[in-house]
């Protein structure tokens, strides 16, 4: 066993996440939530919404993949889905730093957390998969879930958002339906601009 | 499967507790974090210290306690450990809160997630008691650790810190060498008042 104060200097230098804002929107005010908030979050969603995943899927590795899933953003910090930076950019950036961070730890906890971070990054597990579509889905719910604070995004199409959303969350149908019928609840809110029909079929 | 909606419907109304500031401090910065910041961090620190629990603990079901373990906060608020509210008022305070959220949720929702509420609330399994431990330790890392933005809090002494988190911590002998090492911290960077020798020994 490790040195627990080793960890805990690892530990500690996550309380960043705390400080550190995403781009979107609480559900019931005007105003943006943590990194930290969002992971939470998101590993509560996974729990509600587990029997949407196949299979055979371990949920406690979904939860634990989300549990750590942003720690890179200690360094790297957070990038909004629909800005204009380039993907290889954001990529070599959070490799970058969730190195950085992972070599906080002690050898034993190393060996432990850093295939997890790496499993999510990597996208290659049933696992993986279901952890980022409940995480690319969660900023929807928060925003366009009847009755969320209703932020104008205007620049937002449908087209726009399904295009973006289709890798992560397509794979899981009842997810996927979830999602247009989230975009379809903005577009009815008048919260994006309506471009198109999309899918009325109610989230089930 | 119960309609996905109404499973949102639960899922935001949580989102109150990225709202709700507890009264302990934030590791870098001199804020409060919010009740859904330390329920990530308690998930992450359960993680990175599950070697320090017993053999046989399911640490999935450890991760699951402490995700939905202050969720009764989003109607009870939260409640500082060494405010003189009678306990038994916090007690009833946050069971009457707990059936009020949970009564929001689908039927085979409520199913899974009441009973993990209640084994928290119970303190009868090890998995319930290892979350609790995590969860009394939690803010005392963020206090105390080396280097800490350091709160002063000349009301409080390793007498009253201890007795308060004994219930808590003590069978769980490796966390609590760790709380008395880090109240000792507290006390050689002067945030806390001394009153006696409490143990040196370093968390191991």
């Amino acid at each position: 066993m490790s040195q627990l104060r080793e960890r805990l200097s690892f530990f500690v230098a996550t309380d960043r996440l705390k400080e550190t804002q995403r781009a979107n929107w609480l559900y019931t005010e005007p105003s943006h939530e943590t990194v930290a908030e969002h992971v939470w979050h998101t590993s509560l969603l996974a729990m509600l919404l587990q029997d949407t995943a196949p299979d055979g899927v371990d949920h406690s590795r979904v939860r634990d993949l989300l549990i750590i899933h942003d720690l890179v953003e200690v360094f790297a910090g957070d990038t909004f889905l629909y800005d204009d930076v380039p993907l290889d950019d954001v990529t070599a950036r959070e490799h970058a730093a969730g190195e950085r961070l992972m070599a906080m730890l002690p050898d034993d906890q190393y060996e432990r957390l850093d295939p997890l971070w790496h499993e999510f990054q990597a996208q290659l597990t049933a696992e993986a998969r279901f952890a980022r579509a409940i995480d690319a889905l969660h900023p929807m719910v928060m925003s366009w879930f009847p009755s969320a604070a209703g932020h104008l995004t205007p620049a937002l199409t449908p087209t726009k958002i399904l295009t973006r959303k289709r890798p992560a969350i397509e794979s899981f149908p009842a997810l996927w339906s979830l999602a247009n019928w989230l975009v379809q609840q903005a577009v009815d809110q008048g919260l994006i601009s309506g471009d198109e029909m999309v899918s009325p079929t109610p989230g089930r």
